[in-house]
Order: C-alpha cells, then sequence, then structure tokens
C-alpha cells in the first residue's frame, strides 16, 4: 500500500508508518510532493508581491488556539497550507520586493536543503552531526579568512583546533551581535586578583571589584536595533548603548566619537566595545572603519563591526575596499541569509583571536566536555540545524567571482536607481547609494521650489505633510501588491535634521530589472496623485508660498 | 536549455538563471533533486547509525579555508556531499540511536519543509511573512492552551494582539530559557521612582536602586547547562545560578530549596527567578512543580518551568498529570524539536501573563513600529525563518491523540528496558524512567556481590575502575557504529552520592524495537569483556574480596 497519508483512527501501527521511510518512489508522499512543488514554482515565478487581504481577515484562518483532536490527511492539509498560507504570504523573492533585505534564493538551495532536513543534524556536538562538526568550522575559517586573511598556518592551526574557535554560526545577525558583546563583555570584566570574572560573578561584583560605574558601548546613531536588545540583555543598559552623531553620509563622526568617550570615561563609565557599522540597515553606508580601529586600539576597547549587511562585499574584489580596517575589528558579524542569499537563520560571529571565545566557553557532564571539539561549548544557542551545510554548497557552486558579479550589480543597480530618482522632477533622493541601499521621497516639482524660499515654520509644515504622503504611499503601494519598497525615519543633513520620512529600497535581487525601477517609481507617482487628503494640503501652501 | 547546473564561466547571465524558477520539471535540477531524494532515503534506511572513519580523518576533507575561486556545477558537488558529508553524518534517525533526544522524523515533513525553504519568509515582521505570522500566533497559542488550559476568550482576546505576546518562538530551547529569565529580571528590578529600570539603565544601577548585593536564580542540581549561560549573558553571573539538592529521584528537595532562600536572602542576595525541571536532561525526571510554585508565590519569585524534554507529556492525557502544577509557571520553555518530532531550530518560550513580554518590548524605526502586530518586538533573536509551520502541521497531521500515542509508547519502552535491565545479572538500574530517559550501567555479577562486602576504599575503587569500563563501553559502542547510547556522570543516592558514569538513554523514536534494546545490551555486554585494560583489574579486586 506504501505510505498511508492518514493516521487513520489513531493507532500505533498508523503511526509507525509516518516514521517510516518509503521504499517506492511512486508513493503518495510522491505525489503530494510533486504537486507541491509545482504549487510552489508557480508562487515563485509569480510577480505579484502579496495577495492583497487584510491581515484580520487572515487571522481568522489561525484563529483557534486548541490542538486538533482527530488527525488530517496530508494531502488535504497541503492543500489547506496552499490556501490558507501559501497564497497570503510575502513574495520575499519576487524581483520587484525591493523593501527589504530578504531576497531570491539560488534554486539549487531548494534541493540541497532537503539534506539538512533529512539527515536532521544538531550542531551542538559531534555525536549527533559527526561530519557536520568539522564542515560548520570550514565555513567559520573561510568568512574568517575573508575577512581577516591571515595565512594557510594559521587556519591549519586554528580551524578545527578543540581549545579554539574561530566564531560563532548563530540564527542571525542579532545572536552574533549579541555573542560580540557579550565576549566583549567578559574579557573586560575578566577574573582579576580575588574577583572570580564577570561570569562568575556576575555585572554588580564586577564594577565593585573595578570601580567603574557603568560600562557603554558606543556605536552610531544609525547602528541596528539588535543592539539594544544586546545591551538590554547583557545587563549594560539600553542607555549605556551611547549613539554617537553622524555625518551627512549616515557614517560616525570620528571626533564626536572621541568626545563621547571622554566624557564617559570622566564620568567613570567604562567604554569597553566600540562598534562600527558596515552596511547601516536603513541606508546601507560604511563607518570609517579603519579611524574606528586606531581609537579602539588607543583606548583599549573591544572593536566589533556589525557586517551583516555589507559582509558580503568582502566577496568582491571591486568593492571590498569600502570596508577598509575590518581586518582590524576584534570581532565580525555577517548574516549569510541577506547578501550571501542563503534561507533565513544564517548568522555568523567571527573573532580575529582565536582564544577570544574562551571568555564564553562553557562545559557540560553528557556533552561539551573539555577537550571535544563540540562546537556547543561556544556558543550561545545550543541545540542547532545544519545550515552552515547550505553556506558550505553556496561557496562552491557560485564561488568568490560569481559573488562577485552579485555585489557588483546589485551596487551598479542602485547607482542607476540614485540616477533614475535624480532625473525625475519630482523625486527626491535622500541618501546615495554606497552598497546596494538608497532611500528617497517623493516631492511634488513645484512644492521643492517652494521649500528653497519658504520660511522655517512653512518649511517644517510642508515637512511634516511630506511626511504624511510618504506613509501614504508607501502602505497603498503595499497593499496594491504589484511591489514593494519599505519606509524608515531618517534625520538627513540637507534638511537641519529634521524628521523625514523616506522609501527605502534594497536591490540584492538579481532579477530586479532597470524596466522594475522605472515602474516603481511610476506607480508612486500615481499613487502620489490619489491622496486626497494630504496632496491638496500641500499644493495649496506650495502655491501660497510660490505667488508671494 | 532549461536549467544550466553551472555557472559556466562566471557571467552574470548564468548566475540570473540560478535565480530563476524552471518551467520544466524534468530540468537538470529536478533530476538532480530526485537522485538526492533516493540517496537519502537510503540513507535513511540504514540501520547504521554512523560510519566509522576518525573525525581527524573527516576533517580533512574541510580542510581548506580558501573560498573556492570557481564554480562547481551542482551535480558535482551534490556527489561531493554525498560523498564526504551525508556518508559520514550521524544516523540520529536509526531506532538504535537512543542516546539522544534527537529522533527520527515524521516523513511528511520532507516534502512540507519545502515550503518553508522556498518561501523563505522573514518571521520578524508582517511584511516578510504575512500569514506566517499569524501562523506562529496561533502555535504559540496552541502550545499556551496546552500549558495553561485558559478560556477561548482569553485566546480570542490576546492571541493576536498587536500589544501582546502568549510567547515567543526560538531556535531551541537555550533561547527559551534565556528569554524567560530575561523577562523574569527584567520585570524584578522594574521601573521605580527615579530608576527607570534595568532594561534601560542596567544591572548596576538597578542593584544600587533596590540595595540588593546580587541576584539568584535558584534550579535543581540537575538543571540544564543553557541556564548558566543564562545566568552568565544576563549578567547575574554563573555562581549565582544557585543548584539546590536533589532527592533520589534527581527531584529538587522543596527543603533544601526553602533553605537556600533564606540563606540567600540574609546575604541581601535577591532570588528573582525559581526554575522547575520538568524532564531533567540525563535522567527525564520531574520536579514537584506544585510545591514549588507555592514556594515562588510566597517569595515572589518569577517561577519558569524548563520543559524543553517533558513539555510534550501534557499531549498524553494518560501522562500530562507528571507535569501538575505546570499551569501555575509564569513561563514554560517547550522545544518542539525534541518530543514533538520537528526538525532542529524549534524551540518555544510561554507566559502565563500576556504582558510580561512588555518588559523586554523594543521598536525600530523601519519595522517593529509600535502598535505593529510584527513578531520581532517581544522575541531575542531578529530576523527568524518559518519553522512554526512545521509544528502547525504537525499538530493538525498527527494531532493530538497521536502524540499521546507517541509520548504513552516512550514511556512505556523506557519501563520495558528498565525492567530488561533489572533482569540482568550483570547489569546496574541507575535511575528509574519516569519519562521515556534511563540511565545504567554494566557491572559483572560477582563484583555486584563483592560491592556489598567490600571496605569503604574498596567500593570507591571499584567504582573509579567501573565508571572507565562504562566510558570505555560507550565509546567503543559508538564506534562501532550499530547502535548509540550516550554517557553522562551523576551523583546517585545508592552510591552515596559517589560521581558515577552511566550509559544514558533515550527512547523517543518510534521505530525502536524491543529486539533493538535487547541487542543493545548484549552489545555493551560483549564490549565490556574486550576492555583489557579495566575489566581484568575490577575481576581480580572483586575475587580477592569475595575470597575473604
Amino acid at each position: 500500500m506504501g505510505f498511508n497519508d492518514k493516521i487513520v483512527d489513531v493507532n500505533f501501527e498508523s503511526l509507525l508508518r509516518i516514521f517510516t521511510v518509503p521504499e517506492a518512489p511512486d508513493s503518495t508522499l510522491g505525489n503530494i510532493e510533486q504537486k507541491l512543488s509545482q504549487n510552489l514554482n508557480e508562487f515563485l515565478r509569480e510577480h505579484i508581491v502579496a495577495e492583497e487581504k487584510p491581515l484580520s481577515e487572515i487571522e481568522k484562518d489561525f484563529s483557534n488556539a486548541a490542538i486538533p483532536e482527530s488527525p488530517t490527511f496530508v494531502s488535504e492539509h497541503t492543500q489547506h497550507l496552499l490556501d490558507t498560507l501559501v497564497s497570503h504570504s510575502v513574495h520575499t523573492s519576487a524581483p520587484s520586493f525591493i523593501g527589504h533585505m530578504t531576497s531570491a534564493l539560488p534554486y539549487f538551495l531548494m534541493p540541497l536543503s532537503k539534506i539538512m532536513i533529512a539527515l536532521n543534524q544538531n550542531l551542538v556536538k559531534i555525536e549527533t552531526s559527526k561530519a557536520f562538526t568539522p564542515l560548520e568550522r570550514q565555513v567559520l575559517g573561510m568568512l574568517h579568512r575573508l575577512i581577516y586573511g591571515q595565512s594557510e598556518t594559521f587556519y591549519q592551526q586554528w580551524m578545527h583546533s578543540a581549545e579554539h574557535s574561530l566564531g560563532a554560526f548563530c540564527s542571525g545577525g542579532t545572536i552574533a551581535n549579541i555573542t560580540a558583546l557579550w565576549v566583549a563583555r567578559n574579557n573586560a570584566l575578566k577574573a582579576d586578583g580575588n574577583f572570580q570574572g564577570v561570569e562568575k560573578e556576575g555585572l554588580f561584583n564586577a564594577m565593585m571589584h573595578y570601580g567603574y560605574q557603568g560600562m557603554a558601548i558606543l556605536v552610531s546613531e544609525r547602528g541596528h536595533y539588535s543592539l539594544k536588545k544586546a545591551a538590554d540583555v547583557l545587563g549594560i543598559g539600553r542607555s549605556n548603548l551611547v549613539p554617537v552623531k553622524t555625518d551627512e553620509n549616515n557614517r560616525i563622526c570620528p571626533n564626536a566619537l572621541e568626545d563621547t568617550i571622554k566624557q564617559l570615561k570622566s564620568k567613570n563609565i567604562k567604554p569597553f566595545a566600540i562598534i562600527g557599522v558596515a552596511g547601516t540597515t536603513e541606508t546601507g553606508n560604511i563607518d570609517p572603519l579603519d579611524i574606528i580601529a586606531d581609537i579602539a586600539q588607543r583606548e583599549g576597547c573591544h572593536f566589533h563591526v556589525d557586517a551583516a549587511w555589507g559582509g558580503a562585499t568582502l566577496m568582491s574584489n571591486n568593492y571590498r575596499s569600502l570596508l577598509k580596517g575590518i581586518e582590524r575589528a576584534d570581532s565580525v558579524t555577517i548574516d549569510a541569509h541577506k547578501q550571501l542569499y542563503i534561507p533565513m537563520g544564517a548568522g555568523m560571529v567571527l573573532f580575529k583571536d582565536p582564544t577570544a571565545m574562551k571568555a564564553v566557553e562553557h562545559h557540560a557532564e553528557y556533552i561539551l566536555r573539555k577537550g571535544s571539539k563540540d562546537l556547543g561549548s561556544h556558543t550561545l544557542e545550543g541545540s542547532r540545524s545544519g545550515m552552515a551545510m547550505l553556506v558550505y554548497s553556496s561557496m562552491h557552486i557560485i564561488s568568490r567571482p560569481g559573488y562577485e558579479l552579485l555585489i557588483d550589480q546589485s551596487i551598479n543597480k542602485a547607482r542607476y536607481f540614485a540616477d533614475l530618482i535624480k532625473r525625475q522632477a519630482d523625486f527626491e533622493l535622500i541618501s546615495e547609494p554606497e552598497l546596494c541601499l538608497l532611500t528617497y521621497r517623493y516631492v511634488p516639482e513645484k512644492t521643492k521650489q517652494a521649500l528653497k524660499v519658504a520660511t522655517f515654520e512653512e518649511r517644517q509644515q510642508l515637512h511634516q505633510w511630506l511626511n504624511e504622503l510618504t506613509q501614504f504611499v508607501q502602505k497603498k503601494q503595499r497593499e496594491n501588491g504589484l511591489s514593494f519598497v519599505s519606509r524608515t525615519r531618517l534625520t538627513p543633513v540637507q534638511w537641519n535634521r529634521m524628521e523625514t520620512n523616506v522609501f527605502r529600497v534594497v536591490l540584492a535581487n538579481p532579477l530586479t530589472s532597470h524596466d522594475i525601477l522605472h515602474s516603481v517609481i511610476e506607480e508612486q507617482r500615481q499613487i502620489a496623485q490619489t491622496s486626497h487628503l494630504v496632496l491638496p494640503k500641500i499644493e495649496s501652501l506650495t502655491k501660497a508660498i510660490l505667488q508671494r
């Protein structure tokens, strides 16, 4: 009979069957899989970002908190998933989905992911992963070498060393950033005399021992929100994640950084970590890493680079110089599920010094014993999947020059789009692309002129209405479902740091064509015309100003 | 030409192709997938736990830290993965792999996982997940209801509320435990008067404000090692995770718990969280949750239950009473990738009070705006995959009564195995199964007799050698690759709390037959005979004792 796709009458024999690997390839489940694949492919080929249905309507399909008391056929449930879940998902791989960092995936990862799921390895320990452990260590080695470019001997010595670790594979950049700052905090407050170290005695005793009134982490005001979580969870406090002023290109001002350090020290607050951002989340800008490295070195601070987004740029020999100085970082975060085009859940943190992670090492009796090569003794997470495998495969199948092309095309496309926006009389580029991110907004042509001659109050008023207009257009465009750009709020220098709502675009998907970019703008222009609440107010004030 | 499986000459056209979803189902990639599936199925049907090859040999295949400078054919790389990775992986789903909590998966999850990978949703925000967000909220609601059994109205009110959260889906139990204790810490040190709360001002200011000399977390000495990580990362300090004595069944002693609390308070250390273990990692025992709940309530402590392993027992109406009192917990950790048979990476933490997670709420400008239903505003992690989907599907396809059968069979099988061990003249059961875990060791029949009449020193000597023997047998059995049990070190009451190495068995795989259990024991007996270093010493001392 082959595989039976329902657990009829819930008896143990049928339950055993669902755990049994079918012998015949043309089983019921095989047919379900084929149908499912076809359907998913159709979905993926669609150029609609999301089918319009209000969230409150979708919630009705997911409103029952009771666990079902009777089983469902696999086929029936699959159809249910296609109807209620797949059709109301966001098409993150659509070429016109250019609003977030989640982009298309190389199609070869679909079959290869099967290996990860079917083998269900747990990388916390060798006893449940074996070859996956050296594989993950190699992947960390590859990324380490990409950043730090140490010698062949270095990697032969440390990559597979039981007592050392070049980094940690994480579920994402947030855990990677927390891990880096955890290591930094523990190394800054390490055992000393009678004091056994912050990891053992906790922060209060640590501060009493070292005589600090506080601990601070410094990052530009464009730092990712995950750093606030890190400061909170690590007991540092969000107020002690000190934001440093940025210049007109959203890059940290080194002078402001030095001033802030001075101020903190005068209050007896220890700045133990400085973070350089290599690819700000909102605008894709890169801090002057070399200068930060100098300052961190002089001040004896841990230098962490959050390159969750921009780290992949190191793959391009044409653009890797944008991140110059990253090789001096004590630790670096890179998300492979961003510009390395890996499915969700592939963050990494790399440490320059193979002994750095000793500050967070831990053991147990049944696994992670001292001297074992279990990866779990240096990770914040415990049980973890074999996701590193997909990074390994992509590195081999795409190869560095392939990634270089992907990075280059994305940056070039962003430059093209920036030029296109600048050529429009009724759009305004807010941030120039450094990587493949840029921000802009819609401003009626005449309003642009009016802003030049407006009084301070008028400018503020227009600005506020333009913010509302941007919000309206972005929301409407998302609801239309043809394309998607995201929205954020910046404080651009050219607008005297007034809070400015902007469209935010991330051009990572290689399938996003120039035509699509043209139509995104065209659609936004059209939507703006339908804003009957805000646009008339803007136009009327514009007229009044210009007629003066 | 369909899909081309190599990026020939690395040009942009070929790169575009790898991101393009193939039209024809019989493309090159389709063939690769078919071959891969066959191969994986063969692997999964194998009854060998792991092919013997020393780790140092395997490492040679993963020793190159350089990212390849030229692309590889997908077909070629797939073969490479099958040869170097798959064949040297651990067969965690083999029925004779009974050493860890990673077990077989229902086979229907293989095709369904495709949905998760192909759609590549990011559940941090609705803009990249849409229907997956309500789905995840429903899954959290289901688990919440399983634990707390609140009314229909309760779930209608809170499950999809933007301002509330019934819990968080995590990469695993470690992050779930950290999240629970993070919430507990922040609620214990919340804003008060001029003090803005630990989340903003950090631990040092918090302790100064509240006048504590330290913060403590209490858990039985059998608590999972992740709690030590949590105490470290949260700034509490590992020494302030205070282990409480357990009884002969590895359950926390309530009197000892109360004494410990008294001692801490007398030192002005605030015990802010008490953890009950529902399924200890090593022996599967469950703390008296109801009694802990009373104490936590009286002391005003957060009561967390680590039910990463045992939580699934709630699915069985026959055994859920073992966890009585869990419904009084402020928070509960459950790992779906353990006894809910979901692939690796599916932890959850549930909070009784839908407002509890406000203590860790955070926002950003471009997502997680106030009032949005973005899941990311209450999670420690940022970007996350749609793993909740697989829990949702299993709940529907297996249903609660199906899970009940799975739980029941695993506990019954553990009882069978315990009886079997007790009937062997040369084995000793160390911990009785409460759930489906048990521990035991090999002790030659005559040595059992000798231990009864031995002097204290002789007993210690025999014990030490038996520890070495257990280690030898476990390692050898793992290397043989026919079956796998794990090993840990306990301090059993019946052996005067002497450190005792034991075999540890987890009987979750429904395909593990009684025959397999018999042969596991038989193999261990045979391996013990081959121990030419330790066994002779044990036998000789045994003889000397018995001849006295």
